[in-house]
């Protein structure tokens, strides 16, 4: 009989959850949503308990047009009090108009490989970083936080495997920047426990003042699986997004990111808190699928809550 | 920083597959397939290197229709050599049926908890295990071993939790009767990481000559993260159904059985040795959404194998 060696670290009881569903959600979807629907989106999910949104990014509308509301969304979500509302930002631009939309933390972002950096943003990775320094200084004097966010950090759909060093490199960027927190991106679901468990030891190495945060997609349906193994490295920050929302455009009908309920049910079954409650995503999840006008890929709010029970007289037995 | 404490046992090397689309797979799904298609499907699954199937169900082909092929489809694959064929046998006369068939082993099957035992097989626990008492003497003299199998291992659609001890006493029972394999089913998908632990642990204790294999569905999002756990604990056999065949009677649209070649994904990626290749098994659960007809729910047939580049220059790129 083997050691019993996975139970969870004892020092890991509470797990921050950010929702990016309006932000990486939405940006990939066919169909793009009035702001109020996205602020009723965003209401539901504050009902549940949500407080952190990744909720948009200042990028060009006509890169983006589901995107193309930013500072809108920001304008009508910041009257809802005790959120911390993150976006995106691309360039001095951006950051400007996120600071004046009023958010709590700009997210810099780049890729770990160069390929998929220059589809993305049409940049060397090294003229990415060049740039964060001028957005960097650009934020001095406010009380907007900084952030990072590394894409293709476990694998690049041009590339194939990305170096662990490439991810350490841009982390220990962020962190001379003054980020806390980094978030690394499993843009097209090319993550594996071994790779999360690489990536985790080396960032701690490299860049020990950093929290990471990570950004699962169930892509090839090891979302939550890649979770389980974060949090076992003690990992306590994660990103997901309401009814699983988004896609990969080289994945036709493969799911998006990780469902945040579906993370919840995770969370609360392994007992760590979260300040969110199940019930409440499940109809968050309901109303984004209404929302978005499809089903989502997601799974608990088709389920239900394990322990909601079934009449035995009126359904048919399953077996198995 | 807390201890590297997730590393699979050592003595993991190779993980034991049973396919188990043919049987769970197909029984609760609206279409009957021709026997000659599970044939097909079957045959492309030696393809890919599956050597161990559940194939079918020797149960009343009124309450089953979709599996009222049993003896025919057991003679039709019984001419590939190499395989070892079970069958789950709900009395003796199914007993009978399945060694004049042909097959290797004989599943006895019970609920853990009352009420999905009755709906099931309208028997008391207590009768379903006496009766088994008369299958296996009837097995006596022959070749063909018995396996054990125990629905709602880890909670019940109609009384919602199990306890421990009823699967363990379930399993102690399987143990007398000398099956050396008995397979934790999580019929309705309510099991989680700490009662996989809790289960294993259990059973380990009480029933030692037994070697368990889980049978995971994805109805809540978790099959592969309680596989990740049971791995963790030194469990090496795993029943799956290609592309996620199945589903629950109570949840519509939510998953059946873990995907088998999103769990051969999973393993690859932990270096776990199968036999089986993941592109064949790609190809397999194409040929199962095929048949079906309709789109399955398992993602890496979507996506593609991890390192599956695309070109940069004729793709949108992702963000995130």
């Amino acid at each position: 009989m083997p050691p019993d060696v996975c139970t969870l670290p004892a020092s890991l009881r509470h797990v921050h959850v950010t929702e990016v569903g309006p932000r990486d959600g939405l940006q990939n979807e066919p169909v793009t949503l009035p702001t109020a629907d996205k602020v009723a989106l965003v209401r539901s999910l504050v009902d549940a308990g949500v407080r952190e949104f990744e909720l948009t990014s200042f990028v060009s509308p006509r890169a983006v047009p589901a995107l193309a509301d930013a500072a809108e969304l920001v304008a009508e979500v910041r009257r809802i009090e005790g959120l911390h509302l993150s976006a995106l930002v691309p360039n001095e631009r951006g950051a400007e108009r996120a600071l004046a939309a009023g958010v709590d933390s700009v997210v810099l972002f780049v890729s770990a490989s160069e390929s998929h950096n220059a589809k993305n943003v049409n940049r060397s990775v090294a003229d990415s970083l060049a740039g964060f320094e001028r957005i960097a200084r650009s934020l001095e004097g406010s009380d907007v936080a900084l952030r990072g966010a590394i894409a293709t950090s476990f694998g690049c759909p041009f590339e194939g495997e990305v170096s662990v060093a490439a991810v350490g490199r841009i982390a220990q960027h962020f962190a001379d920047l003054g980020a806390r927190y980094v978030s690394l991106g499993d843009t097209t679901g090319m993550a594996t426990p071994p790779l999360v468990t690489e990536r985790i030891e080396h960032l701690r190495q490299v860049a020990p003042t950093v929290s990471p945060t990570l950004h699962f997609h169930n892509t090839r349906g090891l979302g939550l699986v890649n979770v389980l193994q974060g949090l076992m490295l003690g990992v306590d920050r994660y990103e997901s997004a309401i009814g699983g929302l988004g896609g990969c455009p080289f994945a036709p009908g493969a799911s998006g990111n990780i469902a945040s309920e579906d993370l919840i049910y995770l969370l609360d079954e392994l007992g760590l808190e979260t300040g969110i409650e199940l019930e409440g995503m499940i109809e968050a999840a309901r109303l984004a699928a209404r929302l978005m006008g499809r089903e989502l890929p997601a799974q608990v709010s088709k389920a239900g809550p394990r322990l909601a029970t079934h009449d035995a007289d009126r359904t048919l037995a399953a077996r198995g």
